[in-house]
């Protein structure tokens, strides 16, 4: 459903480079490539791994059409006999890598590519596309949820996403990052995410007046009654009426399940709908909040007090709107030369800051004895010889983060179903230490480079290219 | 390619409704929706309307299979006898749309639904999906290639785009917007979008050392030669290297094209760069600059007197990074009541900002005697009888902006080439005002209410609901 299997869902400089690389006999050479982002998104102190299922998918996948062959044709730039060459062709590499709904943090490898330089290279756009986004929108709803209180926030973004799987990529990786359901019901039969809705305002304006349109909702759904208040006036004729009703689903043995505020001050809304509501003996019925929320202003709705014990959070999550990108990239980390050595690359750049980290690396999580992150080490690994299948333990308290995820070409196990990823962010919550956790001017994780790599580093920046 | 057509991308709340209305006998009312934003992207003075085709496109293959059908059973929410009612759901109703390409402004109705009200219910969340997103980056687009000059804008954006589809709708929006080219391959064969690129670090990283790398690329591509040059050092290795190259491909009666920056102070590099190349006599060689680019860093980098020919931009514009969602809402502006009169309605809401325009309308663009667009009038339509399907002229200079584009639920006419849709926009272009068109505090655009609308509005604000 996800990401498109066509082959040409890539930068048309993967095609050419491959034409290059077959042309000069390079394309079979063995590579290593990492995929990792620079800069923490949102000013925020942790992410959270995401969309390696998909990724990977679109990697098993991979394979050229006729149809595919004959546009790339029409370009004018690929001979018949790569073409030909395109027509066999198979990702058939392994790739170590983070488990989704792992925390993640700059410069640590989330994926590692080993294959044949034109395998690891053609898949490079679409690990990006799919990983950035992903990552960023879990790590997105793990910061809004950490603030709206575990269970308690609903995302409805699909509308306002960019794009149709813009919207279920975010529906997906939020479900990750700890919403306990979606309005997306396309992604609610995908992955078996809770779906949940309201009605809209076209819902009341449909009826002669608001109190005929809340008796039909009431009407209908007598076990799942959410109405929205702000039609045309929340505390003067919302609320009212949907006290109302709720009273009227009392005598009748129904239960009113909750209000839905979606404009003007929430807070004040809010506090006086429950004012209202208890006085009239509603105290059962719950109340939703949704417009323009994200993790800033549920913090703010929480810190005024408003009462409200759940939130619809939309545009704000879908898009990651105060940074909508992760600047994730995919380098080249290690290759076979001429001679078959092994060798470790590394790109320098003009900017420190656009470098990358040579070699075949694992990334170690250490813990202290509390059980809490202490900090990553990003070393060579010992089995980079070739294979890289091979890891050797930096401590006792350390677990290395790249696990095997592909072999030959193939998922070495069965995706785990989306649950258990939320919940398993749920539980590294429990390790990661506050200071890195809270929103305002978090405290940097500690990442080091173990001394292997940067011996490793030292003698290539040495190397005169 | 676009929009999955699954009936499931929706809002769950679409469908709870949908089981209300027809529950209710309310299902086949008729009903006018408008589809508008409310606020312009990006603090400018104009959007730039995109997504139609896609959208009207998922709108005529809305049907349910039964998979579909058995997955809304699970929830427990929706009757057997609704399920066999949506079986035979199409879409039937007209719509009018204004043409993709064309500068829209807030409080206009992009699309505008003639349709039962089960039927334009269900479609809000596709339309506003697609068209939100596509409206925003072909907006963007159009400010960013403003900025650029014509035909000097590739797009470069899938790797970061917000998931793959996010990927493919940019890059049509984007070549409506007036990008020039993009690097997605796929968007490419779709729409017959003109492909570029040149190469990755990786391909330098590859070779022995970066002359090699410039020379087996050069050997490769003679007549597509473009070569990055900031993989170690842009001014002392990558230059002088490209230069070699460029020398080297004049002998043997080549041309090198460009060279490409991707990291760095652009303005001092390109000069630098131009200098370097001139100096050698490879004043043919034209320089593109990517990394991080928007029409706020081209227009600094063109004040700076940077020699650049061509911009590759790429995250900031398929993301829209500093506004990355449209506000586009749905809202029901009129329907037949229970005696099959006609009425208009209207959300008030808790915030001004909020509410809608009732009844049945047409945009009017006016123009004055030079032919410059004059202000936009939005205006009952004088044929909202039932159909809206006649428009009375405002004046003689004015032209309606909502045109019919579906007829009982089929495109009247068969959707134009993208590269039709591009051109229109650059028509359009010589009709925006400068004060409206520039980045810097733009003046804002008149779009008044006609006389008969104001009308209406007075009437229902004053009706107690």
């Amino acid at each position: 459903v996800q990401a498109s299997p066509s082959p040409l869902l890539t930068d048309l400089y993967q095609l050419t480079m491959l034409r290059g690389y077959y042309r000069l006999g390079l394309h079979r050479r063995e590579t290593c490539f990492d995929l990792f982002f620079r800069r923490q998104p949102f000013g925020g102190g942790y992410a959270v791994a995401a969309g390696l299922e998909d990724a990977l998918s679109f990697v098993e996948q991979l394979c050229f059409a006729e149809e595919d062959l004959a546009y790339l044709a029409t370009l004018d730039l690929f001979d018949d006999d790569f073409l030909r060459h395109l027509r066999d062709f198979r990702f058939a590499g392994d790739v170590w890598a983070v488990g989704e709904g792992e925390f993640v943090f700059p410069q640590e490898p989330l994926l590692r590519v080993h294959a044949a330089l034109e395998e690891a290279q053609l898949i490079e756009t679409a690990l990006l596309n799919i990983v950035n986004f992903q990552t960023l929108i879990a790590t997105k709803a793990a910061r809004v949820c950490r603030e709206a209180g575990r269970d308690n926030v609903i995302e409805f973004g699909l509308r306002r996403a960019q794009g149709p799987d813009g919207g279920m990529s975010a529906s997906r990786a939020a479900f990750i990052g700890g919403c306990a359901a979606t309005s997306n019901v396309e992604a609610g039969r995908c992955w078996d995410i809770p779906v949940r809705g309201t009605h809209a305002h076209s819902w009341v304006l449909a009826f002669p007046d608001e109190l005929a349109a809340f008796r039909a909702f009431a009407e209908v759904y007598p076990k799942n009654c959410t109405l929205l208040v702000d039609t045309f006036d929340t505390l003067r004729s919302g609320v009212p009426n949907a006290i109302r009703v709720g009273l009227e689903m009392k005598k009748r043995g129904e239960r009113l399940a909750a209000i839905r505020l979606d404009s003007g001050d929430s807070a004040h809304l809010a506090r006086e709908a429950r004012r209202l509501l208890d006085k009239a003996g509603l105290t059962g019925v719950r109340i939703l909040c949704s417009g323009d929320l994200d993790e800033y202003a549920i913090r703010e709705l929480k810190r005024r007090g408003a009462p409200i014990d759940l939130f619809g959070v939309g545009t704000r999550l879908v898009t990651a709107h105060d940074d909508p990108a992760l600047s994730g990239v995919y380098k080249l980390a290690a290759m076979r030369d001429a001679a078959g050595e092994w060798s470790a690359t590394m790109k320098l750049s003009d900017e420190d800051a656009k470098s990358t980290l040579p070699g075949v690396k694992q990334v170690w999580r250490r813990f202290d004895e509390a059980g809490m992150m202490a900090g990553d080490t990003i070393e060579l690994d010992a089995g980079d010889d070739s294979s890289g299948h091979f890891t050797s333990r930096i401590s006792h308290s350390a677990f290395p983060l790249l696990q095997a995820a592909m072999k030959d070409g193939r998922a070495t196990a069965p995706w785990p179903p989306l649950a258990d990823l939320r919940a398993r962010l749920k539980r590294n919550f429990e390790g990661l230490p506050e200071s890195v956790a809270r929103l305002h001017e978090p405290a940097t994780y500690d990442v080091a480079l173990g001394p292997r790599l940067r011996e490793e580093i030292e003698r290539l920046r040495k190397t005169d290219r």
